[in-house]
């Protein structure tokens, strides 16, 4: 039969990403093309003892149905650690579970977008983001971002011009930017959310991941200095890059007439998120290993993002452009076409292949008016050597 | 701020049936209102056993990111398991893991409903599919159902008078009717939809909960026997009913093309359901512990719900009809208002629970043209003896 599929189907299409990635199989591949974690620091041994724990201590609760809110004992450890992270003031109740932060962003697809809606995100954004959103029909308008991430003086002029739904943002380390919005401009975007009464959504995934110094402080955080500010901000927090991703549980902080339809949204989306991985996860963050989890992770990206930047700037030089990141898992470069070299992110990433290392061009990352010459290429799954090698074959495909 | 939600929200509501479980905090109350399995008959050893061995053996699979579609060897297992339940040819990439089979008919309805689509469902149906699929807009026709489930001749004067974008059906021991389609009738629902070109859902979460004997084979083992069924055949099964809910492991057989949107779609609702819970389904049903969790769930429902319904004749008599289920969690019936008693739902619940007891009026079961008189009873979580206290409160409710 030819099923006539819904409307909403024909704003999306596979990624072209998709189809790349279907080539990492080829034997012998240096692999940056990756977003996720090294699986190799992952703390098996503590999530081992977590779960084992949980099954002892509450089975039931473990494996039943449960609230779709979330398991109130991880609701009251996730709201302990954002308190860690300089959000001191958000209570259990203000928070719901979801099934990786990726379901937060389709519960909030789904609870504020109408067809025809404007969003706008950083160009480049999270392509994931891109395709949720306009699955539920949104225009998404780009704001242009440089190395302080977003521009605020551009985004307010296109919050003015567009009256989007929401704003939604990556502010710290993002993907694929790998930018970090600085401290005035978090401020400037929290007075201008409250100047034009729009609601800002807080991506924060990586935020955990730094380098050297702690980033700012989280628009979340930041909201308690601006009067107003609060009650126009969603934050989203993942378990996923610093602990597993397989786990599927992240968090979304909102006002709580948005909770409220979030959830509801969530009851009919998937009931609620495993509590086998809630109550692992609870038993986890109770266990207090997450700082060292986090300072061994944090020294392990350090050492690749700084042997990474190292290699691509005495390999490639000129050829490519790029900001040295402060964490996080990603480099986002541009190819300056310097000495002739190519300045094309697709064909350079179908050369590389050739070489044996992949990377992701960077132009389905944006949203509109894409640069062809960036890519996004990550070192977090790739030992020291091997990114030394990876960058030599990048060499090879561009320069000869 | 104010903030404007999306359209689709003014479509459903709140359930009225969350209000009413706020009431079973009440001390010393029996409840037959939840539609889950009893957490005392999880097996917790073996599950146990399972997610250790799945982080002995794959810790790294089990921890990252996986494939939308699912993990291989729990979808590998989920084919062996749907051939032991009489759908030999079933390969693993016919299926996707979904996060609970509440996740299957989210994913059915962003894939195939826009705005205004008709589907036909039961009368009455599963709550949280009436407002997951009118979330997507759908404008829903209910097909009258008895004691063999739903009534094909009607149904399909419906699909013609309505052509609906598909007909969603529980048909083995459904909720809230308890009832089995008849095997006459699945041949007839599967010829229908060859005839006249129409997609069929089958949800099926309760089919193993069989007391004495197995069911009349799925639509799905019987569309082998009806040229042209199998390619306008949806197919949902869970892990939930059956083995652990917590786990939220459901599945999703479906024409490849309609698979292959789906899993777009699922992509940008959670990435994927959670491999730790996934990794540990596959092991459990490796583990060949399925078949004897499945003859211990079967002989306890069978003795609740036999219990039940030998009370509910003694102490309620001519006041409650109802057919005695073969299988599942429930006893759906229907005050007859014999002798003068209460023939409303709402307000004999409102009686039972001033009593101690609970259950859960029928009339939101239904999409439309509600039966006011009609109540849903699970017998699942209730031992034998607290079960016949319960339904002596009833009689107490509503005979005096």
């Amino acid at each position: 039969m030819t099923i006539s599929f819904a409307q909403r189907l024909d704003h999306v299409e596979t990624s072209a990403i998709r189809e790349l990635f279907k080539l990492l199989g080829k034997p012998g591949i240096i692999s940056f093309a990756g977003g996720f974690p090294d699986s190799a620091l992952f703390d098996v041994a503590g999530i081992r003892a977590a779960v084992n724990a949980a099954l002892d201590a509450e089975p039931g609760a473990a494996l039943q149905y449960g609230a779709t809110e979330g398991y109130g004992p991880l609701r009251e450890q996730l709201a302990a650690f954002m308190a860690t992270k300089g959000a001191r003031d958000v209570a259990p109740e203000q928070l719901i579970v979801t099934t990786g932060s990726q379901q937060a962003l389709d519960l909030i697809g789904k609870t504020l977008i109408s067809p025809g809606d404007k969003v706008i995100v950083e160009g480049p954004t999270f392509l994931a983001t891109i395709q949720c959103f306009r699955l539920y029909g949104a225009e998404l308008i780009s704001a242009p971002i440089d190395r302080d991430g977003v521009q605020t003086d551009a985004l307010e002029r296109l919050i003015e011009q567009h009256r989007p739904k929401f704003v939604y943002l990556i502010p710290t380390f993002g993907n694929p930017s790998g930018a970090t919005l600085s401290a005035e401009r978090r401020r400037a975007v929290l007075e201008m959310a409250v100047r034009h009464d729009t609601l800002i959504v807080e991506d924060d995934p990586y935020g955990e991941l730094y380098f050297d110094a702690p980033p700012p402080p989280s628009l979340l955080a930041l909201s308690a200095e601006v009067p107003g500010s609060r009650e126009r901000l969603v934050h989203c927090g993942s378990l996923s890059k610093v602990l597993s991703p397989g786990l599927r549980v992240g968090w979304m902080i909102a006002p709580p007439e948005l909770l409220a339809k979030a959830t509801m949204c969530k009851q009919f989306s998937d009931a609620h998120t495993s509590t086998f991985a809630q109550a692992t996860a609870a038993h986890y963050l109770a266990s207090g290993a997450m700082p060292q989890t986090l300072a061994r992770v944090r020294q392990v990206y350090a050492e690749r993002a700084h042997a990474m930047t190292e290699a691509l700037q005495l390999e490639l030089g000129a050829a490519l452009a790029f900001v040295p990141p402060r964490g996080g898992l990603f480099v986002w470069a541009r190819l300056t076409g310097a000495g002739g070299a190519l300045a094309d992110g697709d064909e350079f990433a179908r050369r590389a292949i050739e070489r044996g290392v992949a990377f992701v061009p960077g132009a389905p990352f944006y949203a509109s008016q894409p640069d062809r010459a960036t890519l996004r290429l990550s070192f977090a799954t790739v030992g020291v050597d091997r990114i030394v090698e990876g960058v030599q074959r990048l060499r090879l495909a561009l320069l000869g």
